[in-house]
């Protein structure tokens, strides 16, 4: 995959994982490196258009299996139009989720056969694996009560606690299952600690 | 599969399918049985949007792969959605290109190996194989003639000859690869030795 640094990041919302990347990307700028920065769904004109399509209340019908593979597509286009070209340019790409998420959502949430989210997503990613991906580890239920503090939702969201549970325990298989790729980073701590713990393995890489 | 029977008719345009199709449908209505007819790709509201995005001009950075899995995408809301329930309550489907549209085309004509379409689609079908279909076999510049002789068009569609070669090449090697399932239809013939033919392949199979 070119000479570039691949960096995923994944997590639930409200597990400060947005703060962070903001933070590796200013340390990895001031060290020199060129850093493309996107994000899942979307992060290119045809992904959002099908992101489009995957988030409209209109589609209500559409099954967990047409979801899961149109998340692989907009992924599939972000590989070929941002992700690969970026990489063999040298550059460092810092995807704000991946498809860890297919596995965690579509796989442990909705129960699609994660072989079935692994062989379509397998098309989609064409090589393009990451180096490293950070899981933000926080309880649901804390990152839930950040999200309201912060947006003051969401009566809805409480009900769905038992999807992000599923969510949030299909990520940690999936890190057992790749010790070597996937870093958990415990994020009840202070955004200093975390950032510093972060970094560190960021480092380690570009040595 | 149900109790169903799922048919499903490829080619490329100018082979006389949609004629093929009409007559099909007449022959089994006559006899008592209750017909679906649906098409590729679309069928569903949810598949026509996604359609439009691969169709759509403004999409022209689109990769082969992306293509080849929002195909699939539309194909898997068209399965759920229409082709299942039907089967299952003892319905005729009769599906105007399928599954193997993306071997020839995406697969033999844009060169994406048949593997990958294949993992992609397996997801795709969720099971849901046809029970019989027909490949209309006439070759690609005697259709193109024909769509000329009908539509006074088109200069574009000769350039694409290498292409749609491909494609009517990839067919042929998928019915060799298929013979329990494919019937290569030989349309250099009148309408009615053609659907002599095509009705004597079905009545075997409703016996």
């Amino acid at each position: 995959m070119g000479r570039g640094l691949f960096i995923t990041v994944e997590g639930t919302d409200g597990s400060g994982k947005t703060t962070q990347i903001g933070l590796m990307k200013d340390y990895l700028e001031r060290k020199g490196y060129s850093v493309v920065l996107t994000r899942e769904p979307g992060g290119t004109y045809i992904s959002e258009k099908i992101r489009a399509i995957i988030l409209d209340p209109a589609n209500s019908r559409m099954s967990a299996i047409t979801e899961m593979i149109l998340y692989a597509a907009a992924r599939a286009q972000l590989v070929s139009e941002v992700i690969k070209p970026a990489l063999e340019s040298g550059r460092i790409v810092i995807c704000d989720r991946f498809v860890d998420s297919s596995y965690a959502y579509q796989g442990f949430g909705r129960g699609i056969d994660l072989e079935v989210v692994e062989s379509v997503n397998k098309a989609a990613l064409d090589g393009a694996m990451p180096d490293i991906t950070f899981f933000f580890d926080i309880s649901p239920e804390i990152a839930l009560n950040r999200r309201i503090e912060a947006t003051g939702t969401d009566r809805i969201e409480r009900e769905d606690m038992e999807f992000h549970m599923r969510v949030y325990n299909g990520y940690k298989q999936i890190a057992l299952l790749n010790p070597e790729r996937i870093r958990v980073i415990d994020s009840n701590r202070t955004v200093e600690e975390i950032s510093k713990d972060v970094i560190g393995w960021i480092d380690r890489l570009l040595k």
